[in-house]
């Protein structure tokens, strides 16, 4: 890899050049921890060096979060600082760009505390507003920062250096030519999802240990993969990215699955995750650690506990080649084929865009203030598509694609 | 000097109980550098022991705001983000407290920008909300949290805990019972205060190398010191504070002033600043470093050319006890008698709390969105009390208070 300056440089402009695709006079909004501060100001140079207009920075800090969570009153755990509903609400307005950094360095941070009272510390306001953005008001992405805490987490010592080289293998900074690694990455995952529109599958069956799933799609759940296209602006919303998506019919969902990688989510990490659906949604949640918590967090509303999204990812990704365990959703999501409990990817239904929570409800297109990922995926699930007519046609064995 | 995670939690318990005064069920806003993470977080733990519903962190970043500055288009240069307006405008609303942290990590790091545009990069609207703020809407505190970079500055090498021990010595944290001690002080500030109204001086003479000044006082100038009031919660609005300080007549200033410490501001270091006044206003300003920066600066708005405080400090303050520039003004304007250009110290001057911006003007109660302290005092500054019989009162003399 070279120097650190400069790799930190070229991350910064690849998220900015394929990530954000930023546009000269955009306002562009960053929110990350306090210990991400050296790839954020590498993130401003380059976003002022593309012509933003303003870069914001929100520094957020576990550490204040988490003394917030232990000591504030059951009315104020969940408040929602109007001020930071109205820096969402603002960026909208003017159709911004937003980029959220992860990378966490301190994952565990939370787990000495009540995973109820984590669960409900949910600034949900500030939640709401950030869906209606990813949503279509904004270009967004994720990136993330190689950090000590979280090579400590992943590698079991703080092997920044090595960290990066991973990092750097998954978002292809490791090419002669970044930008066009990810043109030609962004096309293959293009085509993948092309071929699951043609087929139109009326369902997915998911079988492997622990898991036994059905998960109804709609006629029209469109797959969509690497670029998200808002207010006419092409972006990559996840560096990296391996993933073909839709949004599912959040009333057929049935069966037992269970997680095949940790998820790491509001200063805890949940691991062993199984859970039970019943007509659409969660009956049963265990876990081996975060339970509590993740109970909490499914309960955050009526749709927390239904699906909104289907993910699928063959073994053989960039992620997947570092054969690491990230502890980071944006990484794990893409080693993995993975669901999301919580709000639909709505542009995926095209009909749903402009319809009110309600009525997306009551037609299987799932609102939640909640859009949480975990990890089904692995060498040993079996994923069919089923056709309206009874067919089952293999797409993943063995972690190969078979379409 | 007790272990660092001691000496942190202590000197937050200081802050939060006699800076602030915090009272239980108050929002706390925090405004810091991302540097100063870990004194922000012993900051947050305390408020939350002593009661505060919900503490609301904002970091800034130097270096973010170096590439605004340096890349943003003329009309983006000083824009205030309108949630950062909101923020302060609703501490205000709910009378909630403010406490802000100081300690440059990098105090010269926009040495390198254009000095104009660096007086123009002012968030005027978030400086005009927050000037509500201190006049007497929140309870309010400013301390400082030693870090390597401001001991470089200081003592020439990253010191930090020689640099501890000089601020715990000015913040009486090196004393047994540092709430006892700051009770003490605070009543010997005030009884110097009450010293000075009982005079009723029509202004003051400044005489030293350099300087030959006067400034005029109101009749109702009320001398000042350690203690504020605001919104029923008695305060310390600087910790450490060593002054007795009121609002001057701005119409009545003439003569020259030299600086006798350095000015650090926004991101420059003003050095051997020399001010020439005609009626109240400065009409030349000179300094060997920083003077395109001050100058632009002091010509922010009507009232920035203008005197909005005059204090008197004498050579043995506990600041000034150990013997260092702190290059902070919170630090360097408790070791030397100052002035400050922009906005009035309102509540010296009763009849002027309710009057509108014009009003204040006309009247020379200052009114301006900024508010900046300059060091003026030394040995060899004579300053005098003249009676508006035209008889002159010496009060300080080599340092030493004369009343």
């Amino acid at each position: 890899m070279p120097d650190a300056g400069d790799r930190l440089a070229r991350y910064a402009r690849l998220a900015v050049e394929v990530g954000l695709n930023l546009q000269p006079g955009q306002l562009l909004c960053i929110n990350a921890f306090v210990e991400h501060a050296p790839f954020v100001r590498a993130l401003t140079r380059a976003a002022y060096e593309a012509g933003a207009r303003y870069v914001d920075v929100s520094y957020s800090d576990q550490h204040v979060r988490h003394a917030h969570i232990e000591h504030a009153s059951d009315d104020a755990l969940g408040w929602s600082p109007p001020w930071l509903v109205e820096r969402l609400r603002h960026l909208g307005e003017v159709n911004g760009a937003l980029c959220a950094v992860t990378g966490n360095p301190e994952p565990e941070l939370f787990a000495d505390l009540d995973g109820a009272r984590v669960g409900k510390a949910r600034m949900r306001a500030v939640a709401e507003e950030s869906l209606k953005l990813t949503d279509g008001l904004c270009n967004w992405t994720i990136v993330s920062y190689p950090n000590a805490g979280w090579a400590q987490t992943v590698l079991g010592e703080p092997d920044v250096d090595r960290l990066w080289e991973a990092v750097g293998h998954a978002v292809r900074l490791d090419t002669p030519d970044p930008v066009a690694a990810w043109r030609e990455h962004i096309a293959i995952l293009q085509e993948r999802a092309a071929g699951l529109n043609e087929r139109r599958f009326d369902h997915l069956r998911y079988r492997g240990p622990g898991t036994d799933l059905t998960v109804g799609l709609h006629p029209e759940s469109d797959w969509k993969a690497a670029l998200d296209r808002s207010a006419g602006i092409d972006h990559v919303a996840n560096m990296p990215t391996e993933e073909v998506f839709t949004a599912p019919d959040a009333r057929r969902v049935d069966g037992t699955v269970r997680s095949t990688l940790p998820l790491q989510i509001q200063g805890n990490i949940v691991r062993d995750l199984a859970i039970r659906f019943v007509g659409g949604r969660a009956v049963e949640i265990r876990a081996s650690s975060g339970e509590e918590f993740m109970r909490t967090h499914a309960s955050s509303d009526e749709g927390a506990a239904r699906l909104g999204e289907v993910a699928l990812v063959d073994g053989n990704s960039a992620v997947g080649e570092t054969g690491l365990v990230f502890y980071d959703t944006l990484f794990d999501e893409n080693a993995a084929s993975h669901i999301a409990l919580g709000a639909a990817i709505v542009q995926a239904v095209e009909w749903a865009v402009g319809l009110d929570p309600e009525e997306r409800h009551e037609r299987g297109v799932n609102h939640s203030s909640i859009h949480t990922d975990f990890m089904i995926g692995s060498t040993e699930l079996e994923i069919d598509g089923v056709t309206s007519g009874g067919k089952s046609v293999p797409i993943l064995r063995g972690g190969e694609w078979q379409l």
